[in-house]
């Protein structure tokens, strides 16, 4: 593999390796960004190298989201912490019904991390974020020393505008309303989870880490009924579910049988003793609909292709001196409490 | 001291600390932003949880910019990282001739970092957000085990408007540009380094971090004829200078005796070796300004209470046959080349 050379002043490990010279704002940073940063994400990032990037003047409500991505391992079936930083940060702002224009990255590399892990990294940024027509405007690199972070650590902010007349919010869920998932759940985290402990499991588990943009765009154009839109990631759809009970003091019903859940990943949860709704998605969305749209929510993103598997899979109901709780309808047609993801499986699945 | 309680299904060490559970999604985590985060941050953040926040419609030209802060120790004379974090980004945005407005928080947190530490640099984020009079929109949390960073990581991305007609850039530095520095350099590295190695010293060494943007909003303000900012952080002002020589292909000369340094900084750095120039500042900038228009830039500076020891300390110039240099003139009028800081003396300054 030819590496470009990086100038720096101590020499270079012949395997190519992150020095903290990269880090240190001189040539050896320049070189670093120019050769290796810049190059990988050439297709979608300006050659200059300005600390800060102008966005022009935009039209429309502006909308900010940031995240950190500590995924460990780096790679896994289904993506990267490259890829997944891309779709994690559009997800963020398209669950805001804001359409995603740009990225500023920032990376915080581990002294000795291969030049070929980042520059695979970048690439993986670079191809996800060619898929989801944004652009990297602005970065920064810091170096630490070995052992005083894992490798890489990515933080993404994204930059969106919200559409005139789009209006979603936790407040505008109201009893009655349909909850519809736009796929199969707990794929990220048990595919993570899976690559991490090194389980040799029956079935393939992929993560599903892929942008949400577009079929949140299709389904507000056309359901205006949607009043609320999260994508279940760190602590799965219960998260999600328990946040909205909590804010709304409604009660959440889910029917445990609609709930869309591949085989491989129900088995791998089985055996490790883990609730699918407890699991981070990483390319779905929890929709609240009003009950009259939510057959056609499901429709749009099934028959539009963007969603084959989307389920409605409860509802929002107010119960009288019950406030706040999320409930499972199981196959017997009993109520059991779903519990908050409180206890700590899953550390470093995004 | 009074710590609120944090619900969370481990067993609480009795110092209150960070644990994993803190970073993954659930109730620990809502009770983290809630108690601590947004708590601390109260005067200068929503009190709602929303991954993505909106600014609203922007009039103007919509800038932005993000770093990375793995600053050690956490703390240091004349700040911490929370203070840096937003210094730095608002300094960022202010260079670029952009007001900032607004702010992103993203928190790696080590796993056993005590909770009394997280809300010590946070309240010092929230005033130095106060002081800057910009707003913290949206943030992130997540926690890696111990061992796997070290203490605390933020990265902060910063968004600003840049007003009609403000037109900065490294293309209209011209030869006879007069290069005006703010402040006395190297402050904030030697104040880092010498707090880092326990250093006894003569004199006091506090770092310079702080806002610059009202400053340059003054100097724009009188002086249009401002081609170029820049603030000196990593790589001091030694890599600015040849950055600028690089891109512009222009040879850039400054006299050394007027480039203000502290005399407690000077003497650290002789001591440690090093040269002011390659210094890390926290709170200063460059600014490239037509020759007609230098000593107005500085008396604005000076005389309107900006920047008290603001200097002009060299000039632009087209060299034949000479591309591109950095040259020092000493106080015996020779002409020395500066070094280009490629060598690792300063990791994590920032």
């Amino acid at each position: 593999m030819s590496e470009p050379t990086i100038d720096c002043p101590r020499p270079l490990d012949p395997t190519d390796c992150v020095l903290l010279a990269h880090g240190e704002g001189g040539r050896a940073s320049r070189r670093l960004l120019r050769a290796v940063v810049l190059e990988e994400l050439h297709s979608v990032a300006p050659t200059a190298l300005d600390d800060a990037a102008s966005l022009g003047r935009l039209t429309g409500e502006v909308v900010v989201t940031t995240d950190s991505f500590v995924v460990t391992p780096l790679s896994f079936p289904g993506g990267d912490i490259g890829s997944l930083a891309v779709h994690g940060s559009v997800n963020d702002l398209a669950v805001c019904g804001a359409r995603p224009g740009w990225l500023t990255l920032s990376l915080i590399l581990e002294e000795g991390l291969p030049l070929a892990e980042l520059r695979r990294v970048l690439r993986s940024v670079r191809r996800a974020a060619e898929a989801c027509g944004v652009r990297i405007v602005a970065g920064d690199t810091k170096v630490v020393a070995r052992g005083q972070c894992d490798r890489m650590f990515i933080t993404v902010t994204a930059v969106g505008v919200r559409p005139e007349g789009v209006r979603l919010g936790i407040d505008l869920v109201r009893p009655g309303d349909a909850i519809v998932v736009s796929g199969p759940i707990a794929e990220h985290g048990m595919a993570v989870l899976v690559e991490r402990e090194g389980l040799m499991l029956e079935g393939e588990l992929r993560s599903d880490s892929a942008p949400v943009h577009e079929a949140v765009a299709a389904l507000l154009e056309a359901c205006p009924e949607v009043h609320f839109l999260r994508d279940p990631t760190r602590g799965g759809l219960a998260a999600v579910l328990h946040e909205v009970a909590e804010q709304t003091g409604l009660t959440i019903i889910i029917d445990e049988q609609s709930v869309p859940v591949a085989p491989a990943v129900r088995a791998a949860c089985e055996l490790l003793g883990l609730d699918p709704l407890h699991v981070a998605c990483e390319g779905r969305f929890v929709a609240f609909v009003a009950e009259e749209a939510a057959e056609r929510a499901v429709a749009v993103l099934r028959d539009g292709g963007w969603a084959a598997q989307a389920a409605c899979i409860g509802r929002v109901e107010r119960r009288e001196g019950v406030g706040g709780g999320v409930l499972v309808r199981t196959l017997l047609g009993l109520e059991r409490v779903l519990d908050e993801p409180t206890g700590a499986p899953l550390p470093r699945i995004c």
